[in-house]
């Protein structure tokens, strides 16, 4: 049996769909960045970076590398073990007391990343709701999805923050069905936020349980960071929270943090969390650095939506097709793979300013994009420069400008 | 509807059956490893820990510590990204590279953890193949287990290491029938040895691919520490190896090395991989130290089976259930999950020394068990302590010596 065959043939029609992704090969300069080392044949050059989730520069902040150095020194690399099995490590559980706090939940729980956290937790929830229904956003991230998925309880998808057909589908099940309602605050590649306050008040109403994934606004909204939640006053109403180390913090990891009783029954039945290694002391301790620091700080948060709108406006006024979005997330929008990575490559060859291309899966085919994420470190000039280097692949490559037709969604 | 109650009930039976796990708050110490601090209601006390995977003593070598600070310190904390958008490292390149090399395949695929590895490494090669009929070990690791559930194909499971078995479920397949068998090479609860010759002349005789676990051997057996299939001989007859970054090497992530087009293929898809924040560059660079470190250096192994075999020629000199393995893992039987908690509390209690109980669901119920784990740094001294403790905690009990009848298995 020739296996090669299959796997070269999966990888051949990514190809002829223009949906091969080719990894950058990056190497981070702390305290350069939004500026990074590009590792290429021709030899390595800086560029600027325009797409990372870094989004604070959390990732080269002294007090978060200090805790990382000063604690891998003091207790070394790895963890060891499973929380169980002699990886319970003092950083980790000083991360899970402040992550509570942050949420002021009565406790969190730590998982190796994000996409683990939803995974095992929505997952373990909801196997532990006898007949648990799932009403689950159309737009929620894949780590979501599998978590829904791998529950193996029934789920209704509403459509995406529709509050309309949410109260359908709660109604419709009846008041004595347990029912667990997933969703994001801000949906990553589309910027928008749910209405939190009215998905609380059907939450309540229908007697549903509420699991919120912040993990692109933890850190970033919320007078201590913890979130749209947070910000808009919702987060006691919430059942369970879930967010990301990796992102607005600048580690890894994630966590959600909920009633003691949810945190230490997902403890106790987890498989995603009980049968792995711990994070490493030193990346929770570093976490743990960036969660304090940004409780205690709001300069990154208002330098970083400020700079986030500077970048909108500029590229607005230059007329080139910016999704107008609440939020810190900037997609402008290309609507066809090809060409959109075309205009990813040119950026970065001609004008060293690296925007990774978003084709499918990560978005729906037709809505391919470059996704640009301005943080508190990509100043006026960068974003003067960012936009003049837009104008000319958008000319280049006769992109369609903003209120022009878009181009034909590929066929499917 | 009271959603509390549910939680609260599902943690009660874990306590019901004495299988409610307490973490020990650990300290780890760079340099006094296995002695560690332990943090406690009554304050924090040295004591030494004897059921780490940090197998070789890895995570405190220099050069893994001084790679992870040192990375940290030049390239920040976190990678600030997917692979794909912004967040594929130069260190975690090069780490990947290192560990095809190892493994003398074409290409090699970090992931933030052995047990994602598995989950969406098998899922999704499994899923690329038509048809795919998993035949799987019947003692391989929930991360497998999950992964052959993830795959949604059909699967039937071999005896454990049973060729006669493995040999009829492949005839039954049939020629025409795409076939995967996936296993490990060194069983961890038990610490025996897959037939992994055996195994691989049935693939070959019946036309399947072959996936290995080999994290509880990476680093540790071979002459450049490549595993089990290296030290038979067998590495090139597999198609697919798994291993951990997390175990003998001392830090975190897992990976698979095989052929480029399967790499590249399950780069492309597999949800596990494409939609999370790569390693921080400092972890991805401490363990590209270690495994060049333990690629050149035998001295480590060398000393890791001396004490293992000392430490079980100690153990049933003494008398103790020791079951009697070809590994360097060293479980103690108890039988009892009540009897297990005790003996571990009491050890750590009086003796100053930390095995944590095994309790179901890691192993079976009935074969509960302390899991002894010596590494090249428990030197004579502390197995002679080791088993003086154990020797006073089986007679305090009344545990059953070698040879005695074992406990009645608890019902199911």
């Amino acid at each position: 049996m020739n296996y090669e065959a299959f796997f070269e043939q999966a990888v051949s029609a990514l190809k002829s769909e223009n949906r091969y992704r080719v990894f950058a090969d990056l190497e981070r300069v702390a305290g350069e960045f939004p500026r990074a080392i590009h590792h290429t044949p021709e030899g390595p050059r800086f560029i600027v970076v325009w797409c990372s989730n870094d989004y604070l520069g959390m990732g080269q902040h002294p007090a978060v590398v200090g805790a990382m150095t000063e604690t891998a020194q003091r207790m070394g690399a790895g963890a060891g073990g499973t929380r169980n099995i002699s990886g319970n490590h003092h950083p980790v559980v000083q991360l899970e007391a402040e992550l509570a706090d942050l949420h002021g939940k009565e406790a969190a729980l730590v998982f190796t990343s994000g996409y683990v956290s939803n995974l095992t937790g929505i997952a373990t929830i909801a196997k532990l709701i006898p007949n648990c229904l799932i009403l689950s956003d159309a737009l929620n991230h894949n780590s979501m999805i599998e978590g829904v998925r791998n529950a193996g309880c029934e789920k209704v998808i509403f459509r995406h923050n529709d509050m309309a057909h949410l109260e359908e589908l709660l109604q419709a099940a009846g008041p004595e069905r347990p029912k667990l309602i997933v969703f994001e605050s801000v949906y990553s590649m589309d910027g928008d936020i749910a209405p939190i306050s009215a998905i609380c008040d059907l939450a309540e109403r229908y007697g549903a349980m509420t699991y919120i994934d912040e993990v692109h606004a933890v850190g970033l909204y919320g007078p201590r960071g913890a979130g749209v939640a947070e910000r808009d006053g919702q987060m006691a109403r919430i059942d369970v929270i879930e967010g990301t180390l990796a992102k607005a913090y600048g580690c890894l990891g994630g966590y959600i943090a909920g009633k003691a009783s949810v945190i230490d029954a997902v403890r106790s039945h987890a498989p995603g969390f009980i049968f792995t290694t711990t994070l490493p002391p030193a990346v929770a301790a570093a976490a743990c650095a960036s969660v304090r620091h940004l409780k205690a700080s709001s300069a990154e948060r208002a330098t970083h939506q400020q700079q986030a709108a500077r970048t909108k406006a500029a590229l607005l006024a230059a007329g080139l097709p910016v999704m107008d979005t609440p939020t810190h997330i900037v997609p402008l929008m290309v609507r066809d793979a090809e060409l959109c990575k075309a205009a990813s490559d040119r950026l970065l060859d001609k004008h060293g300013i690296y925007i990774q291309p978003i084709n499918y899966p990560t978005v729906p085919r037709g809505a391919e994009r470059l996704r640009i994420t301005p943080t508190p470190v990509h100043d006026d000039a960068l974003i003067a420069a960012l936009t003049a280097a837009l104008v000319e692949v958008w000319d280049h490559f006769g992109l369609p400008r903003a209120g022009a037709e878009p181009l034909a969604v590929a066929a499917e």
